[in-house]
């Protein structure tokens, strides 16, 4: 299928998109396109939706709370992340921030953030990291942002895993040779990410006896937690994820 | 060897370390202690100096421009980073920061910044960079800092270059399936990052028709260059590095 030109300005949509389709704005994409990007009838936008790829739309209508796009062409292929979701403990705002924009970047399908003992942060604002991981996708060219749910306390989230999803604990007692990932089987995984200070020893003892957990070293090295997230991703990605 | 406890307060220092040994403290680094975390004679410390490993230490003089410190035991062994170098485009300067930042981390020897054509930054603070990358050896409990070079033109770095030494090109064009890194053969590495909107036609060019260049591919998703630098030194640390 031959592909249109993508256009500089992106915009993520909650909207079908697909040949000759037309999509409204809401006010707040209104005001982005036609106040602060100055865009007019006829100018160029690139669309996503987290499903149908990127397509390249028209502005037809443009109102000052208001207005319509028509879809002219796909521009490029929807990607979705394989079924990997990252648990991690909030930190610092700017690592948090942090943490979640190289989750979308990197390709995960869901970001959950959980509350461990030795977790500072109560609370969380999950609009803004929601906010946060939407633009890391409109940044990238990103066709996909994942889902940031909102704080849970680990204890909780563990109580209800599914089994079928295993969880790649980044386990910071492990500090050596990081494992290979090879061995591992594909299919829907998260990665778990602990607080500066690590987890506690009860988490630690309940997390070893769940028989959907595999500890892993990430090297030799003591890593920050966005750091950790970052490699542990990485690892992930190249051994069972869409980077193969 | 019997190790000793390790010491909250650290400090990186221009002196040998050993048993019995004293190290004199320069006017900062006595501030540092004895003005701004307030200790006194007695008081522990562990310090590190890139090549001994990290021994902790006792106040024995704490005046207002210097003091002294006196070894008392070896609290960890030296961690050194594979001969792996990092030559990145500077960006914005949180993101510069952080690729230092995260350099250090994950265990490079030498980081390099390098004006490539489409580079913004015109110059870099290289006494903040290598001030950032001691912090984050302090703080991650390293007992190594890289040293960070000042910025250079990219095509002057190429110019005299040492073949012994290959290099992993994150070339933004290959978008697609990772390389496995399992079949280079180990050695001193260095990875080459660009800066946003990746590297000219001319350097692209230049840099395929070097025999000691590697391209690679990280992934089917566009990284950012910081992105880029975590993604890249961790598939080569478990590959080729010191995660084996």
């Amino acid at each position: 299928m031959e592909l249109i030109e993508r256009a500089k300005i992106r915009l993520c949509v909650d909207h079908p998109l697909g040949e000759g389709k037309t999509v409204p704005l809401d006010e707040a994409q209104a005001h982005y396109l036609f106040a602060v990007m100055r865009l007019g009838p006829g100018a160029r936008v690139a669309l996503f939706n987290g499903a149908d790829g990127e397509w390249t739309a028209e502005v037809t209508e443009a109102a000052k709370k208001r207005g319509t796009l028509l879809c002219l062409g796909l521009a490029a292929p929807q990607l979705s992340p394989p079924d990997l979701w990252l648990l991690f403990a909030p930190i610092k705002k700017e690592r948090t921030d942090f943490i979640v924009e190289k989750a979308t970047e990197l390709g995960c399908a869901r970001v959950l953030p959980v509350a461990t003992e030795f977790t500072n942060a109560g609370r969380i604002r999950q609009d803004r990291l929601q906010a946060h991981a939407l633009e890391a996708a409109e940044q990238c060219l990103g066709t996909y942002v994942p889902e940031v749910a909102d704080l849970e306390p680990l204890r909780k989230v563990l109580a209800g895993w599914d089994p079928a999803r295993r969880i790649l604990w980044a386990d910071e007692s492990l500090v050596g040779p990081a494992e290979t990932l090879a061995g591992l089987a594909p299919g829907p995984w998260a990665i778990l990410i602990g607080p500066e200070g690590g987890f506690s020893e009860a988490e630690r003892a309940a997390l070893r006896a769940l028989p959907f957990v595999t500890p892993v070293s990430l090297g030799p090295r003591i890593l920050r937690a966005d750091t950790a997230a970052c490699a542990a991703i990485t690892l992930w990605q190249a051994a069972l994820g869409d980077w193969r």
